[in-house]
């Protein structure tokens, strides 16, 4: 069935170089959906603010993610601490 | 120690409501930093484009950000059997 609208993905090409959690200024999750039919995973750089588009099935995004979410506590307790 | 910079974070309040990994257009992680000292998760929702910030350390994002990640794999079998 060919698709009624051109998908239209963000990501032309996936970087399997290992990214690190702290390296992130931003990270995207594009959910699959009629526009593009796979998942996108978007990292954007600090450094230079280079987009790079991860696997979202790799072992470094699961990671990513975890190290993301988690890192609030730790950074937040730090605060206090310095403050 | 006062901040140089004042801060600069995105999310005003966190919604607390519960949110499904179907309903999402996009989901932004941004990583704790020096203009904002927290981690901000942001939704965007498919329906109205509407924003809502989440807690980062709550079980629904685990468990949106999981399946978000794992999503991929079976809408890609699914096309395969449509097309």
């Amino acid at each position: 069935i060919p698709l009624s609208r051109t998908p239209r993905c963000s990501c032309i090409k996936i970087n399997d170089r290992p990214v690190n959690a702290r390296s992130l200024e931003k990270l995207e999750m594009i959910p699959a959906s009629l526009s593009c039919p796979r998942v996108e995973i978007i990292a954007t750089m600090k450094k230079n603010g280079e987009k790079r588009c991860l696997n979202p099935e790799s072992k470094n995004v699961k990671n990513i993610l975890k190290a993301i979410r988690k890192e609030r506590s730790k950074r937040s307790s730090q605060k206090q601490r310095e403050a």
